[in-house]
């Protein structure tokens, strides 16, 4: 029997197929649970830290969302500015004071493997929710659950992967994951922004049919789905860098036009300008069904680690 | 029979009477039910977001405590340098993610329409808690609620609003729901920040008595009730324009030995000068009231729009 | 029978031995109970508001956690930046309409005396936790249920308070609750940054035997227990004083080899270098159980401030 309590959530590589079916099949347990109570009071008693030392939205609140929807509290370390670290406290002694506090723990980092050194400092299990360039398994779980909603088993999809191939993380934990099915892999990027050869590397090695262009047309045309990313500014040391790759990649609606009839579009969010907003009123466009979904995954995540599925 | 389910708060003119008599007796049950109970769990199981893109202790934290006393959950944005906004979101995308998560979101954002378009964008209702120099709603609810509690029905009341007229939204939104009552208003505000020509119009079209004045101490003295606001520095462009009318109308004990003996005193706060200290312990001071006030009246406002009254 | 219904806490010298006792009675109570239950709802309904004009982690989180595990609410001012103060307002203006809200207020200010002023303009109980180099009463009491768990009874032991003796909050309350045990007191510091005169005498008055000296090394190895501080800087107006007595008291595994086997070593967190992290791992090094049993200790003082134990 799969179980994920105590665990630490640090890479998308760490999971089983069978451990990633049995995720996504408390998630969609949630998900209908949710619609039919008033309310679920699984984690009543329990408390989740989120300690994000870079600027996030949409992951926190997923995260303090999820809990809360459990019936569970939230503490939260708020801006770096106010915190211990501001006194020149180590990452490792802010985190083996808060897993005093909390029963789990959520981070996020600039610094690639930051998440597994808390891991590492913690008392209590560990999610990662991005290190750097690093990983974003949660995320990568919550794409696989939407592109199995939207479309059904991601066995011998065409799927294109736009846009930083390099330090984009969501990319990185989501290839891990779909490493599991015979999927076909456009990575689609500027040069400067290919996926780091030892992913493409293993990814080939099992068994995957991968292909790195920068022609999105061409890939896109071929694929059942398209997953953008941002080119995010704060992962460039030299911006002038930046400025070449922005902008280079977008989609709007005649666009679509020239893809398959039935392609879904999904972005891990907030997008800039990569996907123009007149595209979200397609029946395709499923990036905010992807955002909602979020909270089931999580909410899975979390009860799992907490011994409570 | 009144029902708010699932609708925006936006606009002090979005009400009937009747809504406004059920909201205030809601509140008012509520009020009392706090008094008896020491707990209500009639929000349990929904979570409420506050989205504060312009600084805020008193509304943000008047929503979190109301949301709280119903048994509900919180989640909230933050400062806006650690959010998807810093990474170029527009406001419409934040709030479509956001109504992903919450059953209820509340707003503030420095531009007027910003609260209306937001209500467009997102999927649960949004309630309106100051747009720039726009509206909010709910500041006016409660203090019309603290005018029934200190002296009865508005009908036939003199009532002094003071202060910055042109961008004060709680005024703005308070002569929305006294229009509904047979109230004599003195506009007491410089030249340069008069009430919009737009509402006084339309107050004196309802039949409303509007006098608009500089002469703070000839509207005082006729007046039933004073309420008082701060001029806000952060709504001037031209801090000059600022600099020349702050500090220009002040309340003190001196001035109350000139008005009526029972003469009310409100004030959204926070206040910086317009209302001397001494003044706190005069019984008519009913400014810390009215901030209580806004719990009760802001616990009816959800469970109301969440159909749960 | 001993009562704190209703009190405010706000400095260490307000404890009887008796209530002293009983604080940490219950909170032995509630960290065994907290190991048996999955949720505790003793607080139900009630709201704690936490007021940190100065950056916090722990003592905030702490108080966060403390007040969920009893099934309590939290609001939170957040950074002062984005609070009323920026708008202007004065501190007891601030507090009055936070204590319109929450039924316990949680206070840190960089100003001596703040936390007095606080209690004074709240109608509800006032909870100091930091009041500039002025007084930190829980972290104290937490200090002592610490001393108590690792050493058994204080009376008798030899104690050396290490680093800021001057505008250090937490040796000002910790040795207030120590003045009721007959301990030997050694206070070890740079000579300009020596306890306030006022505070020796007072401990010689009532019988203590204080040293006070800058030999760490000749006062630990008479010790039985190293209460180590942190030199803040944000404590000196001038920083080349800073810069003088900065690392000056360090330990170190080498250091601790010359020292009572059984030394327990203490410290409130957050430390720079102090103490080396290669103490960690020594059975006497109690400072992360330390943080912990502030959690145990919070909770009873919150229960008992609201009148449940």
């Amino acid at each position: 029997m799969v179980s994920l309590k105590d665990k630490d959530i640090l890479h998308g590589n760490q999971f089983s197929k069978k451990e990633i079916d049995a995720i996504l099949r408390v998630a969609s347990e949630f998900e209908k649970e949710l619609k039919q109570k008033s309310s679920i009071s699984l984690l009543k008693g329990k408390i989740l830290a989120t300690l994000f030392f870079e600027p996030s939205t949409r992951t926190r609140l997923s995260f303090e969302t999820a809990m809360q929807r459990l019936g569970g509290g939230v503490i939260s370390l708020g801006s770096v500015e106010g915190s211990s670290v501001a006194k020149g406290e180590t990452l490792i002694d802010t985190v083996r004071t808060i897993s005093q506090y909390a029963d789990v723990i959520v981070i996020r980092h600039p610094r690639i493997g930051s998440a597994k050194e808390a891991a590492e400092a913690s008392s209590v299990p560990v999610i990662n929710a991005g290190d750097g360039a690093g990983q974003h398994p949660t995320q990568a779980l919550l794409d696989l659950y939407t592109i199995r909603k939207e479309v059904g088993t991601p066995k011998g999809l065409a799927i294109s992967l736009v846009g930083d191939m390099k330090y984009g993380r969501t990319v990185h934990a989501l290839v891990e994951l779909l490493s599991h099915y015979q999927v076909r892999l456009f990575l689609v990027s500027p040069d400067s922004l290919k996926m780091p050869e030892e992913i493409t590397s293993n990814l080939k090695a099992k068994g995957l049919e991968v292909v790195e262009t920068e022609d999105l047309m061409g890939a896109a045309s071929q694929s059942d789905l398209i997953y953008m990313t941002r080119i995010q500014k704060e992962r460039f040391s030299d911006l002038s860098e930046y400025e070449k790759v922005k902008g280079r990649f977008i989609i709007n609606r005649d666009f679509l036009t020239q893809l398959k009839k039935k392609i879904i579009i999904l972005h891990p969010l907030p997008r800039v300008d990569e996907i123009h907003p007149e595209v979200d009123t397609y029946p395709g466009a499923a990036y905010f069904r992807q955002v909602r979904n979020g909270i089931f995954v999580r909410m899975a995540l979390l009860a799992m680690i907490l011994g409570k599925r």
